[in-house]
């Protein structure tokens, strides 16, 4: 069974999508773990609630990393539980060489923008406020740089005239729960290729 | 009669959308002249076959922009046919001061991406090379950045598998077509207004 584990900051929207699509049986996979660097993410609760093992990890002193020892911890527990595949789910800070060498592309994030616009925080508020008529998600392996590893896939979502950040926040994040369960579902069946930096889906 | 006049270093394909808009009753304008840089541009020729006044004017010294007084001249050829919008299709120099001064939020032009993504030469291209699987097109004004200007319309368009630079430029031209004479008519139209950078479609 190919085994996945969950690192979030947050609510878990995209764990609660990928999860709903493995009870459903949808996603053949197994979610073996939910890590969170926040204590009382509701993310942890929802793991608890379907009976999968959910853990936090204090983050240590930084804001927007790990530090390479916080980083090793992380990685000991996805190593225990023989995770194929790591998934950020709202996860807040980003991924440094601890894990990236741990898990040389087998780490994937979801974004929400059509990458390469709009990286970093709020990128639903940055394209409104930029003013695009074509918004959208972006699921993408995690590399070195921020919100630029090799794209997996791309959902579109039309901007409305009478759109708020909110409102189009939750349209993408409607995109968002189809894209990340299909983006898994690839992963896990070996059906794609990275060449250079273009994922290509296997015939 | 709202009345446009095109610019364009190419064979005019965008051209030739808006003037068969015209020609089919779709669009309520008149193309008032066509002005090339180049002086064997097809463009030229289309126009001249539609009926349509056209005009090479020497782009002087310059390689990606024209000279103040060559503006002046692109300019006044406008000015004496009274146009009230200036459209960019395919031409292939940045516009400056001269122009920007005589016709402010008059200026409009078409790039194949979606903007912000993919500035500059061959955005297919690059957006292949990156990765993305969703492309498109994007009608924009044109203000003092590159490819910066406020966004009147953009159209999606999918990447797909086996996408060769040739094969994407080739949908994406096919949504340009569309997207053109739409943000034409809605100028002509009087039907939007730019609050900051962002365009809104009149109720």
């Amino acid at each position: 069974m190919f085994k996945i584990g969950v690192i979030g900051s947050g609510k878990g929207s995209n764990f609660v999508a990928l999860a709903d699509a493995v009870n459903r049986g949808q996603l053949d996979i197994e979610i073996s773990v939910v890590i969170s660097d926040v204590e009382n993410a509701f993310i942890l609760d929802r793991a608890k609630e379907r009976g999968i093992e959910s853990l936090y990890i204090p983050p240590g002193k930084f804001k927007t990393k790990l530090e390479p020892e916080v980083e090793q911890a992380y990685v000991n527990v996805l190593k225990k539980h023989n995770v194929d595949l790591v998934v950020l789910a709202g996860f807040m800070r980003i991924i440094k060489n601890t894990f990236l060498r741990e898990y040389p592309k087998r780490i994937i994030n979801i974004h929400p923008s059509l990458l390469p616009s709009f990286k970093g925080l709020e990128a639903w508020k940055q394209a409104l406020e930029y003013g695009v008529k074509v918004a959208g998600c972006t699921v993408h392996f995690v590399d070195e740089g921020v919100d630029c590893g090799p794209i997996i896939i791309q959902r579109e979502v039309m901007v409305k005239p009478d759109d708020t950040p909110e409102r189009l926040h939750e349209r993408i994040q409607v995109q968002e729960h189809i894209a990340y369960p299909e983006a898994v579902c690839l992963i896990s069946n070996n059906a794609i290729i990275v060449e250079d930096r273009v994922v290509r889906v296997k015939e």
